[in-house]
């Protein structure tokens, strides 16, 4: 095999996408130019970016870098989703050190190209460059959306219902697990890193899945959320998001949180409340939306949706009740990336 | 002053985005949500995306972060000039280490607000984010054209003629006298840099332009290239590029490069063929394009466009005639960033 540099930049490139497929029809022309050209007729458009580093974001001892290149993809379209959108167009720029070679670079491409079919988005454009040390990860993701389907953080009204997809808490359940068992293993390196029977938790961490499925039954049951966010940074951050965005008041119920059996157990495990884990563990890319309380009985057909309170006034502030009625306000959280 | 790590990402963010002003009719929603919203209406739009580290592509020793600010954006949007479109937004993505005050994080946004104002753009979203070690910057633009408007790299014709805008050499020139002299200062650090009389070149490499005015120039005449691309490499791979791509032969003058006094001035002190630097040096930012001979007349008007030679059949091979009527083969650049 070819190292990257026999390959050179223009070569590298051409080798990575040499697979690539265009799906959709708003790609006009991907790869190859100097910029992707679109076409999105009368639809809008939305567009995001994340900026992932190596030692922030994710740690290579224990992140696959297949996994890491689908999970780059995932959490970004899911802030597309988020919008009420479809996302159509990736474009991926990646800076890595010589300590890579072309295998490992092969193998972050196949995961990033695994997640554009599994979510039918075309990768168009992008940027390899060298790295003093490290891996970095920049992904830009576009997609679209009927003018009258955009859902923004900002339309929430009091006495709309909260509602979030899957369960939370789960991704940095398997955070903890894997930082835990990495600290084992460098005490001892004799010692194999304990992972099964977390299955689950290590998933919601390595390869996470955007809510495609859920855009797709809103859609299905003609329910608009009125406002709309994905669960990145935590459920308390995206709830104080929604709550200053739509000068509105918070109030969800500890008991309904959906929290996953594995989460519990690990929670259990590591004595830790497993609320804290959804309030402020983050990266489980669930939606956070609300509905008016007449959407209540289509959405509540979905397994996949929980309603875990309301909307109140912005006066009577932002609260979590304690299964004993006690109110404790939901705080935001600091800078904090790696948590 | 806050600090940033008393702001938070979020207070950061609404710090580094508070004078920010919509000023595009496609721009329905700037930063603030999980998404920008954009609207093009019956526009086709072009995507680009750079990702700069520190160490690679600039020196933050002799680069000042307003300029590298400013740089970050103009050298995204020559890419979307090169479609012949215009830029409309951009996303910024950013990525620091501690030993970065806030000052020097607005310092750089100064610099990228600056060249949004200058150029019309909207800066409508990013990721901010700490580091291991330094400053790495990425910026996604978005542009719009008419669908019939668009040029690619690959319409060039035998016999359309080669032109380029401006000057070239010039930035490579100016960021080999920043080498010098921060050489000299290392060797000596009372030795004060000596750059006075350099302006032109050291203005090339620090704080490039992007030609704005030449696609509106166009425009104007109603001259549509037959092939575009920007300057970014060094004019030798940007004229194979459209080799490859127009399944075309290239023949170009050397006396007819336009290369700036100040760039030959620079060249004859360190004992460079000054075509060298128009050749591999990049980072000029110029337009190269190619446009049939029928429209010479009309592009012919501007002193700021040089016709350097023409295309000719694939099997004629890509070369340069020297003064003495030398043919000398293009050759392309290796993966080298950092030059």
């Amino acid at each position: 095999m070819a190292s990257i540099s026999e390959l050179g930049e223009f070569g590298l490139i051409k080798r990575l996408s040499k697979d690539i497929k265009i799906n959709n029809s708003s790609t006009i022309k991907g790869i190859g130019d100097d910029a992707a050209v679109t076409d999105y007729k009368n639809k809008q458009t939305v567009i995001t970016t994340d900026l992932l580093l190596e030692g922030i974001h994710f740690d290579l001892s224990f992140s696959p870098l297949k996994h890491l290149g689908y999970k780059a993809v995932t959490v970004n379209i899911s802030d597309v989703y988020a919008m009420n959108a479809i996302p159509k167009q990736i474009t991926v720029s990646i800076a890595f050190s010589n300590r890579f070679p072309l295998e490992a670079i092969e193998e972050l491409y196949e995961g990033i190209n695994l997640a554009c079919k599994k979510y039918n988005i075309d990768l168009v454009g992008g940027d390899t460059s060298s790295s003093v040390s490290g891996l970095t990860i920049s992904v830009t993701a576009i997609g679209e959306v009927d003018k009258e389907k955009v859902v923004y953080r900002n339309g929430a009204k009091p006495n709309d219902l909260i509602c979030v997809s899957g369960d939370l808490g789960g991704a940095y359940a398997g955070l903890k697990l894997l930082q835990r068992e990495k600290e084992v293993f460098k005490a001892n390196p004799e010692v194999q890193p304990e992972l099964t029977g977390y299955d689950y938790i290590l998933e919601r961490q390595l390869k996470p899945e955007a809510r495609k499925d859920i855009i797709e039954f809103l859609e299905k049951i003609d329910v608009k959320p009125t406002s709309m966010i994905d669960v990145s940074d935590g459920l308390s951050s995206e709830l104080l998001h929604i709550a200053e965005e739509s000068n509105c008041g918070i109030r969800i119920y500890d008991q309904k949180i959906p929290i996953a059996e594995d989460t519990n157990k690990f929670a259990e495990e590591v004595l830790i409340v497993p609320t804290i884990f959804a309030m402020n563990g983050g990266e489980d890319y669930e939606l956070l939306f609300t509905i008016s309380q007449s959407d209540y009985e289509k959405v509540d057909v979905s397994p996949d949706i929980t309603v875990i309170g309301h909307i109140t006034e912005q006066s009577k502030g932002n609260f979590i009740i304690a299964s004993d009625g006690t109110e404790i306000e939901i705080e935001a959280q600091g800078w904090n990336h790696t948590k």
